[in-house]
């Protein structure tokens, strides 16, 4: 069915008031298809298409709804309706929601939950948003290291209905320390009556709580793994990632970096929905901070300006010799930016990549070099042409090595490699690059200056 | 164990030459650590490593490696130990191998290989890079829609050494088209005499071969797939492509990308091994074809050379409100680049997205003029004030109003919206700027233009 299709049908389910309808919707077409046309209707339609769609399904189509459109929703849900999908919903975004209310809302909701579900939030909620803790789900499967293949399959059975995924389970001792992970692969492999304790896999790969929440996406995608066991600070097994979810972690780091190398703050959620004071707010800071750090440049270019009223000319090549500068460190900054967020580059490669980065600079300065100073020659002669070949050669290496060491330098004192954006670049090469421009330009055309 | 002991244990494994010691190292380690500590080894260690490594704990091991290495290391490998490899391998795996080979290595393979495999390589080889037939695997687990659950199960535990997942397995008609797709999840919490084609997912999420391979990893992260199945033209099933793979697949393109916006152009591989002639031919292009483009600046300062001779002082602000033009544009064109990648935004929403620029970006144009105004009051009086106040808002909102729109431009052309790089919009609205800022500084200083 597709997205105009399911809207006339969602419309018509809304008009039937049926129940019917909806089941026979949800069927037919996959949650994540439902969720992504809603965002079409009104909260309160939205609210009312949930309460006639069937319990379980009515879980499982609002966790693909936007996180923000979530929290709007909740209010227009009556206290039965809002209890039930709380039930049926997965512990990770259940937290994550309960994070998301507003703090009358969550007390309007904790009474109708059963005392584990609240334990249960209180625990998850707590976690910061951006470590593993945040995005674990503590719906995992255990089994028992002494029960044979053929019994820990019953196990995974029964406990189905209450996990995330029955794929990968569990060992765990008697203080819940983790000891072993089976998967349900293992399971039907193994012999029927095989010992489930003699062919887990011991000393699994596991995160902490509190780590980065990217370093769960990172393992799962170096270990291939369907779900990474997460342990607390007692390494005692308190949830497990999904990679489903690490899939999202992922795709939101890649963005949010993204957007740090265009200059732009965080933004959370779609852009397309996202508000004009909210994308004021994320742009004004760093554009005016950048326009302190141009400043510098016009300062530069103030200093010599006898330089340039003796030889106007000069002026020309300005925007040319400064941008290849930022041009060039853009580059570099965002090889490295990439590359430290993939876990490729490291704080320790620094001297190393710096080495080569001298290097593939200094042939770069050089070719573009060659290239400037034919066009110096004509407009200027030979004396320009010099002037700005020098310069350019100078200013590709600077504006390299900054690029590229900025991340590192970030990293080192704790900050996001990701700050060192192309537009942060090119304001700090422009300064750099006007500075060398013009003493070059003042020592070989021998000019005093003012 | 940390890289450093499992190093040496390697070293000790090369001098003893004991098989025992590698198959002993491969059970206590994972192939992924294994694999990432082996590049600081020469090919030729490497090779002899693989020869005493276990057959089937070889192939594992060999997809951990990075891909250049794979293709060094294949003519070191003896005519028996490369066949072996290969009938280990992954059929995705094994098939991007074949195509890194020089062809000579490519007829030394094929001889050595069954004819199933040989054909196998050949049609998975046939795929562009870039196409989801070229990260999907051959190697699936059929079962027959009449059977029972139980059998179904039977089925996957026989096919499970040849496939690269049994956690989903596929049904498909007598000309081979997908019908239905069930998962081990249904098989098990079905009743055991359950039939399959009653209860299987009819109309299954799928892909085709030939779409490009980002699709695939949208697909399986937007419906929390483990595998995706892969038709032909024909609508025939011809492959999957697993979760894992689909992580890869990601994680590549949002490099990609944030090279793109960065100016360079596509890296296959590691930047830290990357050699220094690579660097410097995926960096010169565009910074060579970025210094053309800045000659329009600089020829648009050479227009208005009187203008500046007339007022040396308007040089101090040139840095600053030209490079605002293109920090407000590279700010909106990696909001869209990226947008754009993850199919949040599509080409039909530009009209929509261009009118909220429009007031965004009037927004930030204005608060940057009041700042700048004031610097123009202290540093040239009132006129100058107004020249540069006028020229930030409208050189903020033409920058913005390029950058939003450049990647929608490529898009629409069937190009690359990564293209529209930092750099390249920086140097448009530097262009622009320049006009801006002399055209209003002529008309509102009078000035008569040479």
């Amino acid at each position: 069915m597709n997205a105009q299709d399911l809207i006339f049908s969602l419309r018509t389910a809304l008009l039937s008031k049926d129940k019917e309808d909806m089941a026979h919707l949800t069927r037919r077409c996959h949650p994540a298809d439902i969720g992504a046309v809603l965002s079409s209707f009104t909260v309160e339609q939205i609210a009312q298409l949930l309460s006639l769609t069937p319990v379980e399904e009515r879980a499982q189509l609002f966790g693909y709804l936007p996180k923000e459109l979530e929290a709007d929703i909740v209010p227009s849900l009556d206290k039965k309706a809002l209890g039930e999908l709380f039930l049926h919903m997965a512990s990770d975004e259940r937290a994550d929601l309960f994070n998301l209310l507003p703090e009358e809302q969550q007390g309007r909701l904790l009474p109708v939950l059963a005392k584990a579900e609240r334990e249960d939030i209180r625990k998850l909620a707590a976690y910061e948003e951006d470590k593993v803790g945040s995005v674990m789900s503590s719906e995992y499967a255990l089994v028992d290291a002494k029960r044979t293949a053929k019994e820990g399959i019953a196990q995974l059975r029964k406990a189905a209905p209450d996990t995330e995924t029955i794929y990968q389970a569990y060992v765990v001792d008697s203080e819940r320390r983790l000891v072993g992970t089976v998967s349900l692969k293992d399971l039907i492999m193994a012999n029927e009556d095989a010992i489930i304790g003699d062919f887990m896999t011991r000393d699994p790969v596991y995160v902490k709580a509190d780590a980065p929440r990217e370093v769960a996406s990172q393992l799962i995608a170096k270990y291939d793994l369907i779900a990474l066991p997460v342990t607390n600070g007692g390494d005692k097994l308190v949830g497990i990632v999904t990679y489903d979810d690490a899939m999202d972690v992922a795709a939101e780091e890649a963005t949010t970096d993204f957007r740090k190398v265009g200059a732009v703050s965080e933004i959370v959620g779609n852009i397309k929905d996202a508000s004009i004071n909210l994308l004021y707010r994320k742009r004004v800071f760093w554009l005016v901070l950048l326009v302190f750090g141009n400043i510098f440049s016009g300062a530069g270019i103030a200093y010599f300006e006898d330089t340039i009223e003796a030889y106007i000319a000069l002026v020309f090549f300005l925007p040319l010799l400064v941008d290849s500068g930022g041009n060039a460190g853009s580059q570099a900054a965002t090889l490295m930016v990439r590359a430290m967020a993939t876990g490729e580059v490291m704080i320790k490669d620094w001297a190393k990549m710096l080495g080569k980065e001298f290097i593939v600079a200094g042939l770069l300065g050089l070719t573009m070099a060659l290239a400037v100073s034919t066009l110096g020659f004509w407009r200027g002669g030979p004396e320009i042409a010099l002037v700005v070949a020098l310069t350019m050669q100078i200013v590709v290496v600077v504006g390299s090595v900054i690029g590229m060491s900025l991340p590192f330098l970030l990293s080192r004192f704790k900050l996001d490699p990701a700050a060192a954006s192309a537009p942060l670049i090119t304001s700090i090469a422009d300064a750099c690059g006007v500075i060398i421009y013009f003493a070059m330009a003042t020592w070989i055309l021998d000019i005093p200056v003012g």
